[in-house]
């Protein structure tokens, strides 16, 4: 049975009827010049973050050697249906006016940065599903991203710019959750082909650095335009700027004999972009910024040396790309902060005006605002920890669920023979020998089965 | 004789010559705010298509595995020197008045937008060919490209915002055209070093990234800057989403073993781009623009599994790259969409607004709005199946005659032993062995000879 | 000993500390939508920049086959360690006012500046220098550009709104210094690990053609808005294209078998871009960009081809990446063009308005402005002179010094038969076998004595 073509061939379907029934564009308005200048302030942002996804996170991700090809087309082909299911399920639950949905550059954007969540929730599992396993994880993972992320930034009213925990957290705590339901008490024994190469590893930095290029548009993109984005640019870049030197430092003195590990620096690198996310709109100052890229990447790197480890002795917890110490504990560590800076800014403004920490921008503004102004300091910041617990708990119970769901045998996980290997379900020549005659039967079984 | 040096340090002789006489830039004006604001819109789409035309499809050419040095060169050589002759013929053409060129940003787009042309059409012969042949055919496409297009868009008024049909559907037929007439009735047999490795299909899969990531900027960057060009981008964007992800169902479907092909990702995930570009920035629902990309990845898939080696066959056509599957057909299709969309989208808002079908931007849109006023919808839909013909019938009958003028013996064509190979025009050290000292004599005469 | 992340723990400390101290964002202000605007066209043009400088220069960098890994992360250590030093140091310095020091996007712009010199002085030592000598230049190149740049414009008034003089023909005789202070007169014989392959010689290719794609963008980010930028651009393109075609030219020229060299190449097409930085905004007209990009490419062959080898026979002076080539002799070139510029334009004009040849931006220009009516046309010429003369001697000396501190063995520059090997400082498998057990203790030993 083909199921991976009949899945995504009735989604197609479904999601045709879907637009042609309900999705419009605006009318062409008067007001042009209005919409030029909106095109012109967003597009450039969007480009960056397209690069970063499609490029970057798919090269970042290409570090084994024999996977490269399967890591690329898997995360392009989830960006695309995660985008477009997100649009189905956002035009069905929020903008439901008139029986139709006006499609605009943001609610793109939006339906973007949903997507962010299933990529990076993949790289628990990386290697060891199935595009057909990785598909409907996604059809999982999108809704309860959306419904968590209504309740944490709409209900709780948590501050949250460049979505360090409604995406970050969430995504690494749903990753872990399906990959602890998926792969349940089996150690993992170190496969074969899981060593990175140098030069699957020099791909794989060259995507961590197209990453680290283009974070401050990812963090800055859903700014109020002006002082507010300006200033979320200015954080991010400290804060990246700080990651890249503390991970050299880190590194070197964890491992014995002072060499760096190439998978630290891919990851650790970006460990600061993932934390500023929270604050790097807040009125912090710059040495906040750089202080809290510089812990989080010695939590990155700690994680790697010392919790990693212990949760797959401990827990049997397997974690392929190590997605808990590049988004997990930054993640933290960001909500953390910006708990402390929202006590902190307060005291010294003492004015109270909330405004300065100047808030998620559009419409939703003067809605935090009015709370902030309701529930006071410590009030918004017992919200950000609500939001944390509530983007932590959410996601590692559908993630548990969604996981069991993926046992399913239908969905073809590939035996761990064939794991991390571009040939079960690519055509590619094979690189350096041919396999046995009887496990090429088998692949083109298993490939025929999904 | 060493051709390739002479012809191009000529070509930069009269170029210097030409730019002497006649070429100045506009004089510092007083409205120099209104240059700044129009540098800024327009700046970052112009930087996104040099990305994409020097490093996408530079890579995405690069599939070839000992040939993709030569690949990136070759792209990057016809494009700079196809950029500079269409400046120069554009001068010669168009813009003499007062015996002076005014050089503008504009400008040097459009000539981008001509040297598009080659560089597609390189496709069809695309590692069989030498240096000097394939800077003969840029010379020679870019005169019939200009004057197709003169006639096209603006004597037949055709609407054609994304060049499908200007573009697209011309360099293909012309590349064909030049392929069927250089190679005549030989077959070409399967070339040992024709086949990809895993790390060069990587690469060019890479490139297709960057290809699909910046096709948008490609698209809308001559659009009216508002609502059209914000529509112009949303359709592109949900064009492409959809081709990529019915390119993985119909490649899957159409493999017998289910495994995907390389080859038909690179390529289809991209005809949603080239289809979509002559509806892009027309009132078209969104649904049009989804089923478009879908339509356009399932008949390229189709092209590559069944015309491609049918042409082969009976033809005797060769076509390297698909150029056929992924700018042809797709081409057509998106040609024959916009006749469907002039029609219908006319009789829904009845009120027979052609501004709503906003055109090409700039001056030329009032033309065309006065044209359409008066050749009524009918006949701006004859006008678009006019201009197809045009763009076909031009460029497969200058491209046979290009293409005969490439077997003068003075081009040096590489002898097929030596093709896909980059070591006969670069000092590059050799991948697997060194080939015998009479392959090496002979590769130096022939570098000499050119 | 472990010095490396000792020395940068320390530096990220006291940057902490200064932070702290000193530095704030500006207060957000009234007229927010000045910031958005500025925002908006200043943040593009800095992301392409840092994509030159991380991915299109790393990967450049990357042509040793076995010493990418180290080429992208020290080059992207640099970087940030770089800009962080101009950034106190610019502080302590220019900034100092009302005890705080106001950070903003174009302060840091001004520090990528700074730490551009850095990057391309290593070229001529890469491979063969530890990280910590790698720092210490570091340390030691940011002041002495500072000093030479606050000299060169803001004392003498020399134009060079893209860097020619005061970044590019600095840091390349500052390298140079380096090179031969620390070499000193001992031979380096051709190391096995030091010739390209043809796979490292793509990756350095696609690093070429990104900073060719963005290459405009840094020549007129600090240009005036305006026509002046868009001056910039159009001059900064057309040189560019001029050098791309060019160098093929005087490559295949200058080979005796007619094939091109990769490395004039990767080289080569940029010489045009250093060339023509320091007249980008100037009134030229556009003949004399592209034969000043052609005469760039020219200069550059030439240099890879008679006078490395003669510098490095007669001096015993090594220059790895052959800086000399691409940023010494095209920027010499450049400020000789700068020259001509002034005395030529001036009598055209005749009306003498020297707003004409827009100066540098900002507030700096009416400054230049009164300067240069005051000193007349041939006293800017001199001066554009004079600061050539400061750029190259100031760098030179300062360069030696900095090699003579380099020659510390505390800094642990690698023994020979270890250079150009990624295994050094990372943890990497080894590509093609395992050494000798006595070398891997040995590089044990080596990189722990760091």
């Amino acid at each position: 049975r083909r199921l991976l073509p009949l899945f995504l061939g009735l989604f197609q379907g479904a999601l045709l009827l879907f637009f042609a029934l309900f999705v419009t564009y605006d009318e062409p308005s008067a007001e042009d010049t209005d919409l030029a200048s909106r095109v012109y302030s967003t597009f450039p942002f969007f480009q960056d973050i397209q690069v970063m996804l499609v490029v970057g996170l798919g090269l970042l991700l290409s570090f084994l050697p024999r996977y490269g090809f399967s890591a690329l087309t898997h995360n392009f082909l989830l960006l695309n249906f995660s985008v477009q299911w997100a649009l189905v399920l956002q035009g069905l639950l929020h903008h439901f006016r008139h029986g139709h949905i006006h499609l605009d550059l943001h609610k793109l954007l939006i339906s973007e940065f949903a997507a962010v969540t299933v990529l990076i929730s993949v790289g628990a599992i990386l290697g060891r599903a199935s595009p057909c396993q990785l598909l409907v994880m996604a059809t999982c993972e999108i809704p309860v991203y959306l419904a968590s992320e209504w309740l944490i930034v709409t209900r709780l009213g948590v501050l949250d710019v460049g979505g360090t925990i409604t995406i970050h957290v969430f995504s690494c705590y749903f990753g872990l959750g399906v990959s602890k339901a998926l792969f349940r008490a089996a150690q993992q024994p170190l496969h074969p082909k899981e060593t990175p190469t140098p030069s699957s590893d020099l791909v794989s930095l060259v995507g961590t650095l197209i990453l680290w290029v283009f974070w401050p548009s990812f963090v800055a993109v859903l700014c109020q335009p002006g002082d507010a984005q300006h200033r979320a640019i200015l954080n991010t870049l400290l804060a990246m700027s700080a990651s890249a030197i503390t991970i050299m430092v880190a590194s070197s003195l964890l491992e014995r004999d002072g060499k760096l590990s190439p998978g630290h620096l891919q990851n650790g690198s970006l460990a600061g972009g993932v934390a500023i996310g929270v604050v790097a709109d807040m009125a912090v100052p710059p040495v906040a910024s750089l202080a809290l890229g510089s812990l989080a990447a010695v939590v990155c790197v700690l994680g790697f040396r010392f919790l990693t480890p212990l949760l797959r002795r401990k827990l049997t917890l397997h974690d392929q790309c190590g997605i808990h110490n590049l988004h997990g504990l930054p993640g933290i560590l960001g909500a953390a902060a910006s708990v402390v800076a929202i006590l902190v800014t307060s005291k010294d403004t003492s004015g109270s005006q909330p405004s300065q920490l100047s808030p998620v921008g559009g419409n939703a503004s003067e809605v935090v605002a009015r709370q902030w102004g309701a529930r006071g300091v410590g009030g918004q910041a017992l919200c950000q920890a609500a939001g944390l617990a509530v983007a932590t708990g959410a996601s590692l119970l559908a993630g548990l669920l969604t996981g069991a769901a993926l046992r399913l045998p239908c969905l073809a996980r590939p035996p761990e023979r064939l794991c991390f290997d571009d040939s079960l379900y690519f055509k590619i020549q094979d690189q350096v020998e041919s396999p046995g005659p009887d496990s090429s039967a088998e692949e083109g079984a298993l490939a025929l089965k999904e």
